[in-house]
């Protein structure tokens, strides 16, 4: 369970052999059903913590709010001049808009395959060998909070198949004005998730976050970091969608607390106008850097899926 | 004075020979100081409009709104890391902010030169020639405006030299709602500036600024056009010069007027909300395709020159 190969932050150079396609189709369905399980599982938390608003708070006189479920098809938005024009499958967005402590969470599911396009295919491992041919399902979740006490936040897991077979995710703590103990709690929650599989995951997914979610441009942090990988092939399948999986329970464990540690506290205006500011540099990172949101751009995908990360408001003053 | 290489919207194969050194230097000293004084000219314009606000109107019990102008150094911002670590000059940023009329608005003129990376000189053309060398000045102009019933406006032009020389820009109108006899008046008003030069100019620009303002993964216009060119070496260097001028001096006509024809109008909350919907989009089209905003950020820029053109506040709800 050794996985030193991962300090390099590129998929091994050798790759775990595909199982039969009977057992790699049982591999699909688990996982899809697990990124499908973990979203129930975060929406019914993040509906309860909508709930538990102080009735003294901003925003209490509204009704708590609810996710709104919205299924997307891939072939709805495919184009024949875009990069991938063969993509299948689809996803289901829920999105809670207007809540009482949640401004704006999308929880996205999804499940694509097709073939990449020869020239993107080079730069996806083992596309090679599958033709150009991928299937990948995920989740992917963005909070943007209605109180700039509370900190916002990105958590996504994926698993990608081509002529061979990854894990990818990662999640990050964006709060407006950074609380230390909030920030320890945070990763000490995603080490103990990658501990239990490798120990020497965690330094080097901490590094990789800290290098990916940064705004160059600005020569700022986006965040305070947390977890970011890629390429998980470790030659133990079981165990990689093990950690998969406590990457997610970790998530649903730390964050909620955090949301209620800080939701009662209230805010000034001052606070609030930082809060935009800062959405805005979340706005630049996601439109100019963040790969997954330019891959879904250029390759035709449901722009309301893609963008649904977009801050529901922010200020460039 | 017949343009028809334009229509391929690519640097003419053959280049008009660069004058003698005392001569180019004339030529760039004289781009400069008219881009300086269309600066000049529109913010005294759009300074005078703040105080034109009928006090009924929402904002006008604010100070009419006032230019702040700050210098910025191209090396202050230069990074070894980015791919053109070897440029100088600077420019000059003039922003109003919360002005009665005009929520921000900035102009900026700059003038830089220096070395392009090897890499990124073989897409410029007559790079090859001057050894990467480039000198580039210009003005460029966004209008984030209070009244959604006043539309958001670009202008930008700009005269680069390297083996060559050549003249680019444009300007296109961004109304919340269109109103057709606005966009009828603002690209008659570039038809006009054009047509003095070339008649086949304004089909060709106005096409090509249809295609270059396009937020393709929403498969919508950002805008109502205008115009947009580059490449401008018609060999009467002094024809082209005036043409840049022209199409400055049409914008400090036009758009003023389109202002002072809506400012008065009021407005309604939901015509507010669509407003900064329709500012999300802008940036969206700004952060994931505007050429000069990906060059400036990715070539270590001043980011706050470059994002300038962002709206003090928008959403994504």
């Amino acid at each position: 369970m050794v996985n030193t190969g991962m300090k390099d932050r590129k998929a091994p150079e050798t790759a775990s052999p595909l199982p039969e396609a009977a057992e790699l189709e049982q591999r699909k369905t688990r996982a899809k059903d697990w990124f499908r399980s973990l979203r129930d599982q975060i929406c019914a938390e993040f509906e309860a913590i909508e709930t538990e608003l102080d009735p003294t708070q901003p925003h209490a006189d509204l009704e708590p709010g609810r996710f709104e479920r919205k299924s997307w098809d891939r072939a709805d938005h495919a184009d024949a001049d875009s990069a991938n024009p063969d993509l299948g499958g689809g996803g289901e967005m829920s999105i809670l808009r207007e809540g009482r402590v949640f401004e704006k969470v999308g929880v996205n599911i999804s499940g694509v395959h097709g073939h990449f396009s020869p020239q993107f295919a080079k730069e996806i491992p083992g596309a090679d060998i599958s033709k150009g041919q991928f299937w990948a399902a995920g989740i992917s979740l963005v909070a943007h909070m209605r109180s700039p006490k509370v900190p916002a936040v990105h958590m996504n897991t994926r698993m990608i198949v081509t002529g061979r077979s990854w894990f990818g995710g990662g999640g990050d703590l964006n709060p407006m004005v950074e609380v230390p103990q909030d920030t320890a709690d945070f990763h000490a929650a995603f080490k103990a998730a990658c501990d239990a599989h490798d120990p020497a995951y965690h330094p080097i997914f901490k590094d990789w976050c800290d290098d990916y979610f940064f705004i160059k441009h600005r020569g700022q942090a986006r965040g305070v970091g947390g977890i970011f990988y890629d390429y998980i092939d470790s030659g133990d399948w079981e165990d990689d969608f093990a950690l998969t999986q406590d990457v997610g329970k970790a998530f649903l464990d730390i964050y909620p607390k955090l949301v209620r540690r800080h939701m009662q506290e209230g805010w000034s205006d001052a606070e609030r106008e930082w809060q935009l500011v800062k959405r805005g540099l979340y706005a630049e990172f996601n439109l100019v850097y963040d790969r997954g949101t330019r891959f879904g751009l250029m390759t035709g995908g449901n722009p309301e899926a893609v963008l649904m990360s977009l801050p529901p408001e922010c200020k460039w003053p």
